[in-house]
């Protein structure tokens, strides 16, 4: 049987939400592990793949990796993978004033996941993206920019939203549907 | 006599700037060296150290590196290390714009020299701030964020203002001026 697939997070509850997303029927385990890695700055792919390498490197062995950016269109995708500090600096008031000088309010919520079998391996990519806009806050603050993110087609933010709704389109989601898919193909 | 130190850089005119700041009483040798460092997200201090241990590992001997930050005061600080990417992205006159929806149009040039002598050293950091407002963009276009920088004092933009006048008062030469007079100090 193949390795467990070692997901690196310090968040126990992400990997519970990753395996339920992935269901039952995901061929391989998954383990949690925590590890220290360099956040490099640059373009979104480029970050994860070689985030996912170090990650292989200290783990020697199947890693997947998890990064997700928010990338306002009129700022030609920036804040992009800088949005953890735009946030920490600014919060959900801040991200949505940066905006002021532009009529275009639309974003894209992007999430990665980023595979590879060994050190020295391929980096498999597995995106998903949300098309949104950016609003002022509204629903509850415990989640990050949620609150200002309103996927198209929607009256409500992600932080309005009921979860299990949230969950069908975010991001998170269809990056991680893609994985699956991937899997489940290699299984066949 | 010391190892001449490795100034980590792509650029040649950076080499004969910086050797015309410290002068000809400065007491080590400085040599140019183009590596391929990665670029880290974090606080400025963090990164600067970071990318001059790993230097310090390539080289294997004494190393510079530089970095440069535009920190606007309004967003606490950002773009700061990023200033590059939003700078590319948005050219300057975005820089001005996403100020929009702050009345708060001061910002700090930061520039930072770091400095080691060997791999697992200390790493010493040499840092020049200059104050100052981000201004809608005015004079050449020919060096980065220079036309929405207005040094605090001054009517004119670090792109308007005469070279001297500029190199007198820049993040730059301030940061250079304190790695002079550290090395005096140590060879007295």
């Amino acid at each position: 049987m193949a390795r467990p697939i070692s997901f690196v997070t310090g968040n126990a509850k992400k990997l519970e939400e990753v395996r339920a997303i992935l269901g039952a029927r995901f061929p391989r385990e998954i383990v949690a592990v925590k590890l220290d890695l360099p956040e490099l700055q640059g373009e979104i792919d480029d970050i994860c793949k070689l985030k996912c390498l170090e990650a292989a490197r200290q783990v020697k062995g199947p890693v997947m990796v998890e990064d997700t950016c928010l990338c306002f269109n009129a700022l030609k995708g920036l804040p992009g993978p800088y949005i953890k500090w735009f946030l920490d600096k600014l919060g959900p008031e801040g991200l949505h004033k940066l905006l002021d000088g532009w009529e275009d309010k639309s974003a894209q919520a992007v999430c990665t996941f980023a595979y590879t079998d060994r050190p020295d391996g391929e980096v498999i990519l597995f995106q998903g993206r949300t098309e949104g806009d950016i609003v002022a806050p509204r629903g509850p603050r415990d989640f990050g920019w949620d609150p200002v993110f309103q996927p198209t087609g929607y009256d409500q933010t992600y932080a309005e939203l009921p979860k299990p709704k949230k969950n069908e389109i975010s991001h998170r989601y269809r990056a991680l549907a893609k994985l699956a898919e991937h899997f489940a193909d290699e299984s066949k």
